[in-house]
């Protein structure tokens, strides 16, 4: 009966989500531009809603009744994370929530206004904004969890990574990136001396682009039936898992960023629309958190999507809908294609990662109270020189205004995106291990035995385990850089 | 204080609205297919929540403390119109309501699959469900209002109506146009043998026909910033007050169909766009009802739409956008079109009422259990050949199938499509006698007058009065038909 009754209180809390994820889609996708502050106010009211419900004091009491009941071993996983969730909701009291949304949702709309402006010194006092209440949450979260204020952020979105493990493997990895992009970037020239880059400009129309999108997305497992790609300023994964709403952008002087963008984001779909059915409404039937989620993009973009057997398959769908033909030869060296460059979304899989790191830097800064708002342009400037070799200083729009993410209120975050790198590449050589004619597969177009066993390691895994343990479990070993690192080695080291 | 807490309630509310509305405009134009069930249960859910807080049983404590608060005017009709709306909430039990919503969802959504086939037998067990819901829901309601139970259903929609005043005028009404129609065909028949019918058929690209539908929205007042026009499958005026979601369905051979239900949807628009700002939230600052709404949609599609005056402005508008050129003498005969049809959604003037009294008649014996869904096709069938000269019997898809009303359990609403014809043309003959060169303005795509006697007396009064009384406030009299058949004379009795 008390199990019945927490499952009755999950169904309760699946349908605010599932209205705070369609409305969420709907403002960056569908949105009227005047509709912006009413649906400030009603997001601010269901989430507050949500967090009363989710922070009912009867909780406790179920779930201990709950335990004294005979459960399977599912039901018992299902109880520990849900009593996980509620520990990390209980932090932070409903007037913060909704205080936090207000902010945060306004100051993503003053965002949307202030960057194509590059107007930083409009935008500075909604992002003071955020910081200021991120810093309280950090401390009331640590405080509750004991942990320290910025795992006590990630917790929320990776449970079980500390940054005691992830700032030595960051640290590792950003000292052999700044040594390793020069000689990746040597190797590049060496070969454009040999075969010189045939140019991808032309004229793609965003009608064949997105027909393109939506043959590679089905070829590599998405469900249409469940899902669907729209546009939107910012690409995202959003919905639910039974109507997954992916969106893109689309340039129409080259095809190969939507493309790869659009490979990005069905990755996150996959695990979405794979789910287990029967727990969709548990915190255990969920996606486990932002790393893991990170891995499955990043496996099909990069591990997948630029992988030169992945293009015999690929390349004459992308000549049937762009009425074109591509070499293999002329197209891989745009798919491996490496630059120092400003824009994080834009960035490769060598340079990604220092764009991470720096981000990673800064926001413990911020949150620490080491370095204010008003110094985040040269402190962000720094970081991009010493790293990439590049100022943004003069062009805040393409240095600390390019994210979503700050502005909306997301700390603790940034990391996810590296961490899922080394994470895919760790799952892509657990699956290579098993079957070494993984290549041959891919470029027959049949991801069958990639799917199955992401679909049974990662996807129907949902969150039964903290990301570590999931990890080891799939591949046998804890997080191990040492796979990513090869990776980049056999990729782009000559 | 307890105003102060009422209102709380009221911005609640208003959040759960807001994401019923916004996931019911998502559902109809953006949603997976395989995303009804998910959907279903989420807006179940919300319905349920929304269901448990309106009818809090503190409310009536709150409302009558408030009371012996000092409140302005505009205050206790708020006060006084929660309570209604509180009331007619009340009749329901949260059980019943989720029961009903989850019902008319699956209903609705069997109805999108069974009806483009026309299979009435894979449908009739949906209705079968709908129809005992909705029989013990008028007895429910019935039971508090001490309305009869037919009353008491239209009461939500409409505040004040009653069938026993209904009934006669609708008599009245189906006598006049029994007798009418074929009078009406003959003279159209006359002017057709002097001026040859222009047939419309054509290749009429969806991108055309949309930048028009927006420049004539835009031209009679409707704010882009605060909306925006989709397609669906069924055309409709959702969405919120600060984002109205219009969406019509287009036709290529043919423009008309699509620009008059743009016109219509228009002015469901125009109402909610023009609500009172101050009062969005409570149940006194929404729109009044549905046939108050649905005379502001006929007064844009027949009244403004369908006057001669309003062609020498809108065909020059035509013409650019489609590139063609028009004749006023060969556009009106189709803009005044009458035609025996089954379809009531592409009925014209003179034969819509009576689809809507068809409807009427056979949702009362319905209801009153004196028909069977079973016995429906051949009871539609009757009635059409009787009133039209129609039979349906062979094409359920064109006879019960055809609307979306039902199936979704909205029972007691079409009258309002009637009343709100009726309405319109009494509140365009009470501007004509204030501004007799009003088609004078309309002809110069001057709209100034027009829409600020509408925001003044209709709009911008909201729901502080009953349907009759806003009319009779608004017009100088009661509900009086005579104004429509005088208008439909003048237009078509030749
Ligand atoms: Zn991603
Ligand atoms: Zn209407």
């Amino acid at each position: 009966m008390s199990f019945a009754k927490l499952d009755d209180h999950c169904r309760a809390l699946g349908a605010l989500e599932h209205a705070l994820s369609i409305l969420g889609t709907d403002e960056a996708v569908n949105m009227a531009p005047g509709g912006g502050e009413a649906r400030a106010e009603a997001m601010a009211g269901l989430s507050g809603m949500y967090h009363r419900q989710a922070t009912d004091p009867h909780v406790p009491d179920w779930i201990a009744a709950a335990r004294a009941e005979e459960l399977t071993q599912e039901q018992r996983v299902a109880v520990d994370e849900l009593e996980r969730s509620y520990v990390n909701l209980t932090c932070l009291p409903p007037e913060f929530v909704e205080r936090k949304m207000r902010t945060g949702m306004r100051s993503e709309q003053l965002w949307r206004t202030a960057r194509p402006k590059g107007d930083w010194e409009a935008f500075r006092p909604a992002l003071e904004g955020v910081v200021a209440l991120m810093r309280e949450e950090a401390a009331m979260r640590a405080e509750v969890l004991g942990l320290a204020p910025y795992d006590a952020l990630m917790e929320q979105f990776d449970p079980g990574n500390r940054s005691a493990d992830i700032t030595p493997v960051f640290a590792e990895l950003k000292a052999f990136l700044v040594d390793f992009l020069p000689r990746a970037l040597a190797v590049q020239e060496q070969r454009r001396a040999r075969h010189p880059l045939k140019p991808l400009s032309g004229d793609y129309p965003v009608e064949r682009q997105k027909s393109l999108g939506l043959a590679m997305m089905q070829a590599v497992g998405f469900d249409m039936n469940h899902g669907s790609l729209s546009v939107s300023d910012h690409p995202f994964c959003g919905g639910v898992p039974t109507d997954v709403r992916m969106t893109t952008r689309y340039r129409t002087d080259e095809f190969l960023s939507a493309l790869m963008g659009i490979l990005h984001e069905t990755g996150h779909g996959l695990y979405e629309q794979n789910l287990p059915k029967a727990w969709a409404h548990w915190p255990s039937g969920k996606a486990r958190g932002m790393a893991l989620h990170e891995s499955q993009s990043l496996f099909v973009e990069k591990q997948i999507g630029r992988n030169p057997a992945f293009w015999h398959f690929a390349l004459p769908l992308v000549d049937a809908h762009l009425k074109e033909s591509w070499t293999i030869e002329d197209l891989l060296p745009h798919v491996h294609q490496v630059t120092r460059g400003k824009i994080r979304v834009d960035a490769d899989e060598v340079t990604y990662p220092l764009h991470v790191i720096l981000r990673y830097e800064l926001e413990q800064e911020l949150l620490s109270g080491r370095l204010e708002v008003r110094d985040l342009p040269e402190a962000w400037d720094a970081k991009m020189q010493a790293s990439l070799g590049i100022s943004t200083l003069d062009d805040p729009k393409n240095g600390p205004m390019q994210d979503v993410h700050w502005p909306s209120g997301a700390f603790g975050y940034f990391p996810s995106y590296t961490l899922g790198a080394l994470m895919a590449a760790q799952q892509w050589a657990a699956i290579a291990r098993l079957n070494p004619d993984v290549d041959a597969e891919i470029s027959k177009g049949d991801f069958t035995m990639v799917n199955a066993w992401r679909r049974d390691n990662i996807w129907l895994k949902a969150s039964t385990g903290s990301t570590p343990e999931i990890l080891e479990q799939a591949t046998g070993e804890a997080l191990n850089p040492a796979h990513f690192i090869a990776h980049l080695e056999a990729r782009y080291g000559g």
